[in-house]
């Protein structure tokens, strides 16, 4: 379907539907805060339902409480997939998530109202809780744990309350999974990270999700009177830290290659002013898209714990508490992308996508590709977060005219 | 008076009174817990007001809550003083505070019963809460602030109340003022530190109280997603925070002198292992016992501050909350002690006070000395607090004879 003067999305309705989402736990300070299962949450499922019902989808809701709306097709072909999440970090964006669901309802819209049918059905999917636990595309991908513990929220509410609430069911979540009927998954995002803004590219082709490892360290000491205790007598557990941080940051900086390595997370005990920290526990965070590179990056870590253990006189333990795989993009679908960039006359360059994804656990039971929009200073998870409403609809026409192309 | 066989004094009778007040506010664990103006300091007070009116002392309360135990002499001469405090930290010892007391008014027995008359009258003093605020020797050292707010209790109860119940008067505590009414004060006190207990020696002349400078750090750079946020375009605040750790640890450690310098308490914001830290606080706690030899020591911290913003691309301001001087210990008073160490054929040496002591504070009105006898492992604050019988009697025996040559 090549023509002279392309199917284009409607603008204003994109806009209005971005806007009427971002009313739904809306703060304050203008963020959002729609947790997943949350009753903001709930409201908002009811909202993008009755949106996807509008477009004449038939909505289902699968055991993992992932809300499928299903255009028709030739329902012997395996669907085309498209779809995000509408959850959100406890002060959020407006278009983290949300732009990947909003897009898909206008390009079934779009079709429809211009009668354009294509030969596979399109489902657009509202994945359940993408921010913390991912449960939706995991149970989807079939990559779930079959222990219900993992995933109690923080509020101690079990995942089998939660599900219950937005129509899942944990019993049968085994379900939902859905190997082999999935033709593509494409997911539209805002990028959340600074490269297409800063190199002034309209549209990113995704390379493929980086891998996220997550290690919890802990490094005991002793507790001592920080004023009688000589500097050569300690074994200060904040010191020991310090040391493995800047080691940590060290080697994401210098090593070649794009890996990141962040720790967010520390605390120190008993954390008083006169008393030599005993314990910290802290959480490192690397990425990669490289499973090998990866795999190196964490052995050197381990041999920095060691000898910073043995300087400092303390010990230190690692423990793996979260292992993604990183998950590549398929190159014909990344080449589909690259075309109709060409034909929109859209810039475009390929990277990786440093944040999760749904599209990271679809893709491991289908051929998956992203295209990114720029995210304004590459701020994310923020009330700071924007892109332009004229790179939303780039964004949309793009995802529009890839699944056409993938159709044929 | 020097006698071929020396005064001593009863040492069944001290170890009586340090168990008998050991059993007021007594824990489970063996620990002691009797914060200041709690039920438990009340109680204490009385049974060491009876103690001393046994031992013939006319007692009063200053308005500062002092409890001030008066032996007469000339009583045109100023007096000879001496004790410490009885409150404790949550879980403290038996020892802290309690023999410095304890030995106190079992000198002034031993004298008494030996019809042994000084020419200065002699005080044992208990200081108001020298765990927390200092009150009791800051005010007699006039070293005050007017501000009563300064001293609210953890609970919120106010000063005036906590001073009130024990007999003192916040309205009128500049009377606790005791400049040049003090011809000595000498304070004998567990080490709480290791270095006697290593070296094996008997008695520590102590040369001063170190001072102690407290900053709160605070460290702002910018929270950002810690998977989309290249290394090079990173202001994270808890790498800066781990350079500056490290770097006020490799000061301490490498300059030469004896100074101390601790990051205890440390806090991340938002602390979430997927974001790049954008805000930490921190506490340095550095002491010396050379006054300028700390302004050095500060000065090369805030420089690291300027170097290690400049380089993580933060902002560090540094701003001190805690500035107590060294205290000097007087010389002459050193060499009293010292000929009665040798006298009584006991080990000693000389070692700073790197815990604040009550004679901190007296020392900046009037010539002040402090012995130390060991503390078993350097603990203190601690329920395994422990100085053994033996060391208790000869600390004691060093005060007796110290105040009897300081006398003379």
């Amino acid at each position: 379907m090549t023509t002279s003067n392309p199917l284009q999305i409607n603008g204003d309705r994109l806009r209005q539907s971005l806007d009427d989402l971002a009313q739904i736990g809306q703060l304050e300070n203008g963020g959002i805060c729609r947790l997943a299962f949350s009753t903001e949450d709930i409201q908002a499922r009811a909202w993008v339902r009755s949106q996807m019902e509008t477009a004449g989808m038939t909505v289902r809701i699968d055991a993992a409480g992932n809300l499928i709306g299903h255009s028709p097709g030739q329902e012997d072909l395996p669907v085309l997939a498209t779809g995000s999440h509408i959850d959100t970090v406890p002060v959020g964006g407006k278009y983290d998530g949300c732009l990947g669901v909003l897009a898909g309802i206008e390009v079934v819209r779009t079709l429809r109202e211009h009668h354009c049918h294509l030969r596979h059905p399109i489902e657009v999917i509202v994945f359940s809780d993408e921010e913390r636990s991912v449960i939706g595309s995991k149970a989807m991908a079939g990559e779930l744990s079959a222990d219900p513990h993992l995933y109690v929220r923080l509020d101690g509410t079990p995942i089998q309350t939660c599900l219950a609430q937005v129509g899942g069911d944990w019993d049968q979540i085994h379900q939902a999974r859905r190997s082999g009927q999935i033709a593509a998954f494409l997911e539209l995002h805002v990028e959340q990270g600074g490269v297409l803004e800063a190199t002034g590219t309209e549209i990113g082709i995704v390379t493929g999700v980086v891998g996220q490892y997550r290690f919890a360290v802990r490094i005991i000491g002793q507790p001592n009177h920080a004023g009688s205790t000589p500097m050569n007598d300690r074994q200060d557990a904040l010191v020991a830290a310090s040391y493995l941080v800047v080691a940590v940051n060290h080697l994401a900086v210098t090593t070649p290659g794009e890996q990141v390595a962040t720790v967010g997370h520390l605390t120190v005990s008993p954390n008083a002013t006169n008393t030599i920290p005993g314990q910290v526990d802290l959480h490192i965070d690397l990425r990669d898209i490289s499973a090998s590179h990866l795999q190196r990056l964490i052995g050197q870590i381990k041999l920095d714990c060691d000898r910073i253990a043995q300087a400092t006189n303390t010990t230190i333990t690692l423990d793996p508490f979260l292992e993604i795989r990183p998950t590549l993009a398929d190159r014909r679908i990344m080449n589909v992308i690259a075309q109709v960039c060409q034909q929109q006359q859209l810039s475009h360059c390929e990277l990786p996508s440093r944040a999760g994804h749904d599209a990271q656990e679809i893709g491991r039971i289908a051929p998956m590709g992203m295209i990114f929009v720029p995210s304004r200073s590459g701020i994310s998870h923020s009330e700071q977060e924007f892109t332009s409403l004229e790179q939303c609809i780039q964004g949309t026409n793009v995802l529009l005219h890839s699944l056409i192309r993938l159709d044929a």
